[in-house]
């Protein structure tokens, strides 16, 4: 099977052949083969062109080839399921955004429709999610602070907040934002970039998903506690808000907190008994809606709201409201937050569908996806909405409860809607602090990740790095500036990962055509005279200074030494040129005196810088006969690259050291031609496609060498 | 000379031997050697630990080994050419810093002399700077601007500045962001951060200092037409200014700008003779001196300051000032300017250095360096310099006129002394607009880059990009703030570069164990059965989906298809079963009413089902025998990076394509290990040390698999 090894030459022969002229000999045959062939496959992994229609509205794609029989019980039921929990979450995650709970059923609704028609992943449940509630709640209580609705009660003496006024305020800023977010999404998605998704790494965007969670536990402590702390903004408002909260804490409503710890409990062991009971269910419990509508009861029954100054949901108006356009007014204020929530929202919607996708064999189309948000959003914002993403606990119960298509988010969309027309005012009475302590109890799974730090410590520690430093920039300085200043810390990370490579020197492995380096391996072998350099990263400006360093030191060679050496000797000679003259000179002169008498002096001199060139030339000998740098792992050459391998070239052929280059990639040749790397001097004959190559030309060349001088 | 070719077998022995365990194998022997290697060659590069306090003041180590007789004329001609040119630029300059010109002649001084004693570069001339100076400027007239300083003239009923408060109040700021960025520096020399300036790349350097020579000129506009546009700070504030000038240049002083338009044409006239007379004269004229006083004169000589209103240098105080605290009420504010001051100076110090410690065989110290400049910073500050750093047309001069230690340095030093002392006051009569003419004139050198684009244009267009962002994003968010927004974009491209990789498959080139891309060379042959992918870039976050993607392309194996198609495949084999088992059960009732009628029927969906399976066959045996990857571009290994090899390992190996990786770097396989890839399933047998041979092996299975079938 294997072909017979070939001698230098020849396979030599076969490289210039194909390695010199890369760009121009590619033959134009296997060119259009091969992109026939990627075209083909192209094709078949999604539909162009004609399915264009399909690809915007993907609904009237699959909706007419909809497997009726198949999945349509499985959808109904699920769709039930998350319309039942939606109901409580949306309330919930309203009080997160600091609107008042009918919102968060409306953007429980709209929004959900929309992906419906435009959205592409089967089994995500599109709809309200916390950490979005949380950052849109930090700009409503921004530009809405309560502060500004302060009305005086002449009866009283006292004054209070006008509540009504600052929750439509609020409304109006949380639906503004949502339309912007929702913009740049549609705009991300038609200019197709949908890539930039890739800046959230897995580490990120969990360390960001924790961090969020911190934010949205404190955000809810003023419920559980009945309380009311100031309302903090910019950095470190987090950490003030704690402060305030620590502060205030003696001024806890009991009755608040009675209720807050009662429902937690409860919520906690009847979600074991769910999870313990799973295999015996067909459909969980619905909790959550048990536990509203317990709390509505007792609250209803016992007054909670008069006896205990319990703060209740209040008036939920029943019935849809007509569309209004955004406070157009608002969008400069909020430009920075709208960014953050659609790259926040898309990033979240899109690795979550992307999970399930994989998992169940189809394909999520990225820019699809934004178009779809987009429109959920900005539509959604017309009626009011605040910005949705997906949330992952309301997809699992989705799919765990048969869940196929997107006809299970569109039902749960229709329950929503028989509860907002007839049975949403019957919630008016429910404590708010029922609702954080279900917002804090679903929030087990984001704090969960807290365990990624040993894991991410075990495995990689770079990326426990982004992701303890992304959890800390969240927190510290708020989800909208510490998500941009975790991307930035993420991708600072990558020049770290390459600025710091490891220099090593290469071996041969006895009898193989293999190099390795000698420090990894105890059976390579150096090869006597020359030195194979290889850094484990690419080469370019944060690290190319160290490259030459690490060259320098691994070799032995130290160019500014060689160089001042070459030059100081070069001086020295000068000058004793000079000196030779002078008592040539004087010499002649003193011949003119003394013609016989022989100098002693002189020959001592001369004795002396026949030592010297000795010497020289011992150090030369000293130096490896070439430097083969194998520039594998370089996966591109900037400027600075080239002007270093240039520099490289230069100082040691300066020194006597051949250069050599190996395996090289076609995109770091085609940089080294366009950088002027090769001229007369320096030819691409000092390109080899392999180490060996290099070597077995090196010790060739030597071979000759030592041959003419024996001839 | 060539070792012979080994059959696969014993290289796969030897490589077992190596590759596996990779760490734990390392023999002691060879590290210790090696490690002794490193630390020699450390040894010989640079003095340690008992010439530590040698590398902390320099000047003890070199002062007494001066060559006196070979360097001391060369030294003193140039120290005193270099004081000659400095006079007219540290006043020039200090306009630039908003300051009285005498303390650009105090930053001339100071500093110097602090740098001649902790210094390591010999060649550059430490001093003031243009872009520095304007940086300063920009500091100090946004926190003492002329608005705060005007009084009420009672007499003429107009309000005038109190420029004599205002430039106290301006030298104090100076002093104070100097004395910081001082601080700075010597902090991050401590802490040896030295390579922060591996930041700034080439394209960078070169296309902030075109931005800020953009800033200079615009800040001298004023003098050079005599007008006095308002102050703007914060970002656009340059564009604002220019409008502010254009608005303004009506009100033209005629004298002011017949005397810059005199002083520039003559400045470069006289520089265009130097240039071309350069070889005749040992010593360029300094043309800059010559300007300074011939303006001086004519100005003393024909009152220009009364008769044509053209604004003089003013009041200039003999002798020295003995030194002040900085004002650390103003810290608070000027951080950031500081930190800016003090990257950029060092940043540009140190290039300067090392080129020409490069040319002329020595080394600079780069931590050195910082300390070096950190203390002329702080200690110049308390004598109320501004902050320094070196200036690359002076460096010109010290080296032409044949400077050669850091001694030429410490008599420019001198050189200035005198001139503060006796001759200052001189040049109270000289017009500003020289000043300026001088200041522009000396930007050439800086907007000569622009020819930078074309060039980078041809060469690296990355690159380019990265020089027109910076230039841009340095006129547009002023000196400090640019900067970090340039910084960020560098790193930025770091990621261009490594996201859009090249991804190709490769194939062999006949008869030798070399695998280039399929499309760029004509005479490679793929495997046939085999797919042997690369991508041309570090597998990571930012780009791994794009890898998977690209690798069912390019393979035309869609993961997400071939499972959905076993999925269907299996569904409606058990579909088929169910109906079976039905119509045996229609069948068995059927039989016992008719029991002898044979169905055609059945026979018919038998026959069907055979040829489904056959299909199912078919399709599989398209698919290819097996997936190399080679890793050899890969840098290094993210969880992310991790996660996408094991998936594509779990998915292809799912649909029956084993999954080989090659040319795994150490630290990619140990990413591998930690990150739990290898298990009892997928081993490390996997790992190849070439393409080659994981090639082989495929075939040799193959082959392998043959035989079995054979016999």
């Amino acid at each position: 099977m294997e072909s017979p090894r070939l001698r230098y030459s020849v396979r030599r022969q076969v490289l210039n052949e194909l390695s010199v002229d890369t760009v121009a000999e590619k033959s134009e045959e296997v060119k259009t083969s091969v992109s026939a062939k990627i075209k083909e496959s192209l094709k078949c992994s999604r539909p162009k062109a004609k399915n264009c229609f399909f690809s915007t509205l993907p609904l009237f794609y699959w909706l007419p080839r909809y497997p009726f029989r198949e999945n349509a019980l499985g959808d109904l039921v699920s769709g039930i399921s998350v319309g039942i929990v939606q109901l409580p979450q949306g309330m919930a995650y309203a009080l997160l955004a600091a609107v008042p709970p009918v919102f968060g059923l409306y953007s429980s609704f709209y929004p959900v429709l929309i992906y419906f028609i435009f959205g592409t992943s089967r089994h995500i449940s599109v709809g309200t999610y916390a950490v979005m509630s949380v950052m849109i709640g930090s700009v409503s209580e921004r530009l809405a602070p309560d502060s500004d609705f302060m009305i005086w009660n002449a009866t009283t003496n006292e004054s209070t907040v006008d509540t009504v006024t600052r929750d439509m305020q609020r409304v109006k800023v949380a639906a503004a934002v949502t339309f912007m977010s929702g913009i740049f999404q549609l705009l991300l998605g038609l200019v197709q970039f949908g890539f930039v998704v890739t800046y959230l790494s897995e580490p990120l965007v969990r360390g960001y998903t924790t961090g969020a969670a911190i934010h949205v536990i404190v955000s809810q402590l003023k419920y559980t506690f009945g309380i009311s702390p100031d309302r903090y903004s910019g950095p470190l408002s987090l950490i003030y808000t704690v402060l305030d909260v620590c502060y205030l804490l003696p001024t806890t409503n009991v009755g608040t907190l009675v209720v807050s710890i009662v429902t937690i409990v409860g919520l906690i062991i009847a979600k074991e008994l769910n999870t313990c009971f799973m295999r015996k269910f067909p459909i969980p419990i619905p909790v959550e809606l048990f536990a509203v509508i317990i709390a509505t009861l007792v609250s209803w029954r016992f007054d909670l709201k008069t006896k205990y100054e319990i703060e209740v949901v209040g008036q939920i108006p029943s019935g849809l409201q007509p569309p209004v356009l955004p406070e157009f007014s608002l969008f400069a204020s909020i430009i920075g937050d709208a960014f953050a929530l659609s790259v926040v929202g898309y990033g979240i919607a899109i690795s979550l569908g992307r999970t399930f996708a994989l998992k169940y064999g189809y394909k999520v189309d990225s820019n699809q996806e934004l178009i779809a948000l987009g429109l959920s959003n900005s539509i959604g914002a017309l009626f009011q909405c605040f910005a949705i993403s997906c949330s992952m606990s309301r997809t699992m119960v989705q799919i765990s409860t048969g869940g196929k298509t997107q006809v299970a988010g569109a039902l749960s969309a229709v329950v929503m809607l028989i509860i907002l027309l007839k049975i949403g005012e019957l919630f008016e009475e429910l404590p708010k602090a029922v609702l954080a302590a279900i917002i804090l109890v679903n929030l087990h799974g984001m704090l969960k990740q807290f365990t990624d730090i040993p894991q991410l410590w075990r495995t990689n520690k770079v990326d426990m790095l982004v992701w303890v430093v992304t959890m800390i920039l969240t927190v510290v300085l708020n989800p909208d500036l510490g998500l941009a200043a975790s991307i930035a810390f993420s991708m600072l990370t990558v020049i770290f990962r390459t600025q710091l490579p490891k220099y090593s020197l290469l071996g041969q492995v006895p009898d193989t055509d293999i190099y390795r380096p000698v420090e990894d391996y105890n059976q390579v072998k150096e090869i006597p005279g020359l030195v194979i350099f290889r850094s484990s990263a690419t080469l370019y400006y944060a690290n190319a200074e160290m490259y030459v360093d690490a060259l320098a030191e691994r070799s032995g060679m130290d160019i500014a030494k060689l160089l001042s050496r070459k030059k100081k000797l070069e001086a020295k000679r000068l000058r004793k040129e000079k000196k030779e003259a002078k008592k040539a000179k004087k010499e002649a002169k003193k011949r003119e005196k003394q013609v016989e008498e022989t100098s002693e002096e002189s020959d001592h001199e001369e004795k002396f810088e026949i030592t010297m060139e000795e010497n020289a030339h011992e150090t030369d000998s000293d130096l490896p006969k070439a430097i083969i740098l194998d520039l594998s792992p370089v996966n591109f050459l900037d400027t600075v690259g080239v002007k270093t391998l240039r520099n490289i070239q230069k100082d040691y052929g300066e020194a006597g050291v051949q250069v050599l280059l190996s395996c090289c990639q076609n995109c770091v040749v085609e940089s080294l031609e366009k950088g002027d790397f090769f001229n007369e001097k320096v030819t691409k004959a000092i390109l080899f496609s392999t180490v060996h190559d290099a070597v077995l030309y090196c010790q060739k060349t030597e071979d000759e060498d030592m041959e003419a001088t024996h001839f």
